[in-house]
């Protein structure tokens, strides 16, 4: 059997993620297709709007056969260590190719962007390095970098999110040298920080935003989205009684910054440079997360920085404890969340030659690596009410979804 | 100037205190009085009601001539380290007597037990850790030591526990030799646990009951507090829309729970012999606060006892930071949270013989004393509307309340 992988958070997932699945299919005439995704807190630093499982049976029921949990310690963190995670957890996994959306649709921009890069490493490390010394954020020194090593124009456009996430899982399969073909679908026409819904295709930060406005599913919602996911989206709400954003977070956090140490805080990670000092002084006066962040905000630390370290204060979760993972060769485990009858069965053939253990839950004497994942969780549902905390938690000690 | 001191807790200030008062004016013959009282979290391990600035107004307002904080490392605590902190305050701020309620308003009965305790030292400490080796919980181990050395019938009823709290004062004055006269007053007829408002002398425990299940001062209420404390009661409502209760506290100390490894569990004050475990094995049932500690409670581990440690929970404050305080020979520091124009013109002339520093706000640059002090108030409002917390907590970076 022929796997290929996809790297989602599906937050929620939509029309434009039927698309990327069945275009991958076409491109790589798979029998299986595999998403890595995010839990419940994802890559830009914010909590899902409904939790993993009810996202991953939308995408089960809509094209995917296996979900996999990328680890919270590559899920919330900048593109290169998500890439890391999620190219390994695919490879562990054993897809022959990876398929991702880019704004061209053709993969040799990105051989290109990454032999220029190769070719020009020292300088590109120089030129980062001098850029973050000047109190530039990290998306700005690295594209002071690729300019000065000259990205020619048959090259990415890096000023795209997206490229900028290819070109980490580029960067990822080629550096490791893995068995995995890289290939790019062409995004539709809608760009990924759209906040209207203008077409059946639209972007899922319109969704959100019109979600939590409405708090309900309307007509034009329901256009962008597969009938799955109204269900899931619907059914989430019914447990959780809403749909989750940072806002709801707020006095958690707050209360958290302003009864911890310095000291303590400053072991949070992502908590950097003495940015303790600025989050505790802030708070003082901050009655919103929004607020809060656009108070911390400066040159250096962008908002999704800032939100990135707040899901890290909220889980807990301490610099060493991040490092001693991501700094492994590869991911220390493979997590199904949920799978098809043919996701079944690509596993059970496979089974034998995967490397790493395959874990299907929380197990209550859970070894040290998935109590990140337990914090995440319990950190996700605790602005729940008690009985739906304790009915939503219990998914995580069963086995996975399946469909 | 002559002063007396009482040692209080205000939860809320009533008709009894009142009483308290006069009765040590007329028995110390003072020009001031001085009260030591709690901040915002008590000894029995509950947040007060209101906050100490609105119970240290009705006390201004009632007799009380400078109301100092008992610091909170020995203000959650048990009658010992409690009499310890309230005792050398007072003595620092120079007090020539204490004034204590108790049954039998007679205090030969505790300088007898004294001096029985202080006789049989030895056997008393050996039943005492026989006793708590064996499993018994500290108040049930020491009334099997005090059995064991006989205190006689003309020594003190040691079931009450006011008696209790008045012999851990006797035994700290006695114990440091301190120039102050211990002094006790018959308790009016109303016992601490009654849960009745049977007439204008009622129990705090009655009180607050009654304020808490019906959410407004009915005229039961008024009648057995003073006019003062009615006005402080609603006038802090008012900012924070309710009166405290564990209750409201209780999502924020289930998701500190679920998010703290058990290594840093256990080095939470009061979180000894492996409690950290049971904790979090029942949170994972916990609905409510109530439930969460019925869960808990065992022979060894008292009510009161985990709730204690749910407060040094909630303030984040570990075993380290409280044993640094209170094995110090005195308390770090005075700190005057109002007074009266007597009390300014006692302090004043008084100023020069006190040893320790005298504090009236929390300096915005806190020597580490403070820090824990920040935190408890910060933990104590963490539960108000965003625009209240910030009003409340001025008052803690101002002078004292002026009266």
């Amino acid at each position: 059997m022929k796997a290929t992988g996809l790297i989602v958070e599906y937050n929620p997932f939509h029309n434009g993620h039927v698309y990327h699945i069945e275009e991958s299919k076409t491109a790589t005439n798979a029998d299986c297709t595999i998403a890595v995704m995010s839990g419940n807190f994802l890559q830009r630093g914010e909590p899902a709007i409904i939790d993993k499982y009810h996202r991953t049976k939308a995408a089960l029921q809509s094209g995917i056969d296996i979900v996999l949990e990328l680890p919270y310690a590559f899920a919330v963190q900048n593109s290169d260590i998500f890439a890391h995670g999620a190219v390994h957890t695919l490879n562990e996994i054993g897809v022959s190719s990876i398929c991702f959306g880019s704004e061209s649709g053709s993969i040799s921009p990105f051989l290109n962007s990454y032999t220029t890069m190769k070719n020009n490493e020292d300088i590109y490390n120089t030129t980062l390095k001098h850029a973050l010394a000047e109190g530039k954020s990290f998306p700005e020194a690295s594209r002071d970098a690729y300019q000065e090593i000259n990205l020619a124009s048959s090259d990415i456009d890096l000023a795209k999110p997206n490229n900028i996430l290819g070109f980490s899982y580029v960067k990822s399969i080629l550096n490791n040298e893995l068995p995995i073909e890289p290939i790019t679908i062409k995004r539709t026409n809608n760009n990924f920080h759209d906040e209207l819904i203008t077409s059946d295709i639209a972007s899922a930060t319109s969704i959100r935003k019109q979600l939590i406005e409405q708090n309900e599913l309307s007509i034009a919602i329901q256009q962008a989205i597969p009938k799955a996911t109204a269900i899931q989206l619907q059914s989430y709400k019914n447990i959780a009684s809403f749909w989750h954003t940072w806002e709801l977070y707020f006095p958690l956090l707050h209360y958290r910054v302003m009864t911890m140490p310095l000291e303590e805080l400053g072991m949070i990670h992502g908590v950097d440079e003495g940015l303790e000092h600025r989050i505790k002084k802030t708070a003082k006066q901050a009655t919103s997360f929004e607020q809060w962040v656009t108070l911390i905000k400066t040159k250096r630390y962008t908002w999704t920085r800032i939100q990135r370290l707040f899901v890290h204060l909220l889980t807990n979760t301490k610099r060493s404890e991040i490092t001693s993972i991501i700094n492994l060769p590869t991911v220390p485990y493979v997590r199904v969340l949920g799978l098809t009858k043919t996701g079944q069965h690509y596993l059970n053939k496979r089974k034998k030659e995967i490397q790493v253990p395959i874990v299907s839950n929380i197990k209550r004497d859970a070894p040290t690596l998935m109590k990140l994942e337990e914090r995440a969780s319990y950190a996700y549902y605790s602005i729940l009410p008690p009985e739906a905390r304790i009915q939503a938690i219990k998914q995580e000690y069963k086995g996975p979804v399946v469909y």
